[in-house]
C-alpha cells in the first residue's frame, strides 16, 4: 500500500516591514507555480507569512499594529493564492496574524490554516506555545514580544482528515515542546505542517548563533517526527528582515526522523519530498504502538502541574 | 557559579550467557579504577549490567531464569563494586534484574539504583516502558521478551537530591518516550542516568541496521536533554552477546542537546565528560521556563488516553 503525496516546503526570504501583503502573496504564488511544475499536492508556507515578523518591534498603539493582522480569511490580499492553489489542485498550510471579534472582545492570535485541494479551509490552529515576553525588555539585544501581540491559542492541537491522510498543525516555538506532537500523535497524525520565524541569535545569549539555533530546530522536529511516527514539514521565513537575521534551514522529515529535504538558501526557496503516508504505519504498529507501550498512570505531572516542583 | 562533576560513562562489552556475575563485576571495578584515575565523581553503568541481555532467550521455567535476577542489593556478587566506589568516593548508577517478594507475590522488574558517593543506595527505579512482547513470537528474527520477564515499573519517575544536584533515572526504551524526561523535568532534574541494551537490527525489520538504530538512540536522548535542560548519560552494553549484536554508541549529552563524549568501541570503555550542573540554569530560566510557557490545559490526551483515538 502507499498513499503518496508530493510535498513542497515553500520557504520565504525576508519580508521587510514596508513590503505589502499583496507583494508577499505574489512571491508565494511564484513558489506555488514551481510546486505545481514539480507535481506537488500540498505546500507548506511559513508562520506569519504575509508580513515581517513584527513581534520584534514594540508598537504601543494597537491602531498602528492592527494592519499586521487579518480579520477574514481568505481576503482580497490572499485571494490570488487561494485561487491559484485551487486551480492547481494543491492544498496548503499558511500562517498569519489573526484578529477576531469574539465574546465582545478583540482577540489576537498567531494562527495557521489548512486548506484542502479544492481551496476550502478545513482547519484552523492558534499557536499554543508563545515564546518571548509580554512587555518591552531593555535587557534583550532585540525584542520578541509574542506574549504582547498574541494570546495563547484556545483550540488545542486538533487534527483533520484531508488529502487521504490525517493532518495536524503547529507554529514555530510549538516545535520545541514534545507535548505538541504527542497530543497530535494520540490522534493518529500522519503529517504535521509547521511554519517558523526564528532569530539567528539568542536575544538573551548572543553567543548562541545560527549553527546552534538550527541544531535545536532540527533536533526538536526530528524527535517529534520519530517519536510519533509522523511526517513533519518545518518551513521558515528566513534571512535578514528589518535588520534582524532569521535562520532558514527548512526541512521535511520522515517518520523515521530522517531529513528528506532541506533548504540551502535564506531566500524564497521550494524544497520537495515525496511522502508516502503509509510509511507511518510500521512504527505506529511496533515500537510506537501507544496502546501497548505507553504508561499514562506515571505521566500525571505533565497535566497536573505547569511549572517545576522541586523535590524536598 | 558552577557545580562541576566529572562523569564517567562505563560502557560494557558483551556479557555472554555463561559469564558469572562476579566476572562482570570485576570488569566494572576495572572501569571504576579508570574513572578514579580520571577524577570522576559519578559513573553510569548499563541496563542489566550483571548478566547477558536474557530477554532475547525464551526460557519457560522460572526456576531456570531466576538466576538472572537479584533478590537483594547490594549482595555478595556486587559487593566489590560498592566497596571500591565508596573507597574512591564515586557515586554510581547500576541496572539489574530485580526479583521482589511484595504483597505475597513474586514480582520481577527491570531496575536501576542510584548510589551516592558514600556507597549508600539513595534511589531505586523500575523500568516503566517495557518494549517487545510477552509471548514467544516466531515472526521475529530474534526474541525481545521484556514483557514476559518483567512487569512495568510501579514507582514512576522520581528524582533525588544527591551529589549537589537533582538526579533522575530511566532505562533503555524509556529514552524514546518524551514523557520520561518531562516527568523528571517537571521536578527540576539536572542529570538523568540511563543504561541500555539495544539490538543492532530491528527484529521486525531486519533492513533497519545499527546506523539507523544509533541515530534513533542519539535523537531521543539529545531531544530529551535539550527540551528539559538536563544532562543525560546514556550508556550501553554493546557488542556481540550470545550471537546477537547490540549497538554501542554510549553518549553523555549537555543540556544544550550537544554530545560531550561518545564511545568509539563496542567493548568495555570509559567515556568522560566534565558536567557543570549549573549549565542547566540558563535554559530552565529562559526558553524552557515551564511555568511561563507550558499550557497543560491542552495536554489532556497525554494522560487521559493510552492509545490512539482517531478523528472521525
Amino acid at each position: 500500500m502507499s498513499r503518496l503525496i508530493k510535498v513542497g516546503g515553500a520557504q520565504l526570504g525576508p519580508i521587510q516591514r514596508d513590503e505589502s501583503k499583496s507583494s508577499a502573496v505574489s512571491r508565494m504564488v511564484a513558489l506555488l507555480d514551481q510546486a505545481h511544475a514539480e507535481g506537488c499536492g500540498f505546500v507548506v508556507f511559513p508562520e506569519l507569512a504575509l508580513t515581517t515578523f513584527f513581534p520584534r518591534h514594540y508598537i504601543e498603539n494597537s491602531d498602528e499594529f492592527r494592519a499586521f493582522y487579518e480579520q477574514e480569511m481568505p481576503n482580497p490580499d490572499v485571494k490570488p493564492l487561494f485561487e491559484k492553489a485551487a486551480e492547481y489542485g494543491i492544498g496548503f498550510y499558511l500562517g498569519y496574524a489573526e484578529v477576531a471579534r469574539e465574546d465582545d472582545e478583540t482577540r489576537y492570535f498567531n494562527t495557521s490554516i489548512l486548506v484542502d485541494q479544492t481551496g476550502k479551509i478545513v482547519g484552523k490552529y492558534r499557536k499554543v506555545h508563545l515564546p518571548g515576553h509580554a512587555e518591552y525588555d531593555p535587557e534583550r539585544t532585540f525584542q520578541h514580544l509574542e506574549k504582547y501581540y498574541f494570546e495563547p491559542g484556545d483550540v488545542g492541537f486538533p487534527v483533520w482528515r484531508t488529502m487521504d491522510g490525517i493532518f495536524g498543525m503547529c507554529l514555530c516555538n510549538d516545535r520545541r515542546w514534545p507535548e505538541t506532537y504527542r497530543v497530535m500523535g494520540l490522534q493518529g497524525v500522519e503529517f504535521v505542517a509547521l511554519g517558523y520565524n526564528t532569530p539567528a541569535t539568542n536575544s538573551q545569549k548572543p553567543e548562541e548563533g545560527p549553527e546552534e539555533r538550527l541544531f535545536h530546530s532540527d533536533l526538536s522536529v526530528q524527535a517529534g517526527a520519530y517519536q510519533n511516527a509522523t511526517f513533519v514539514a518545518a518551513i521558515a521565513k528566513a534571512g535578514v528582515e528589518d535588520g534582524n537575521h532569521l535562520i532558514g534551514g527548512s526541512i521535511i522529515v520522515h517518520p523515521s526522523g530522517q531529513i528528506m529535504a532541506r533548504a540551502e538558501t535564506e531566500d524564497d526557496e521550494l524544497i520537495v519530498a515525496e511522502c508516502d503516508l503509509d510509511d507511518t504505519v510500521f512504527y505506529k504498529k511496533t515500537i510506537f504502538d501507544f496502546a501497548r507501550h505507553r504508561r499514562p498512570e506515571h505521566y500525571g505531572r505533565i497535566v497536573d502541574q505547569t511549572g517545576v516542583i522541586l523535590p524536598e
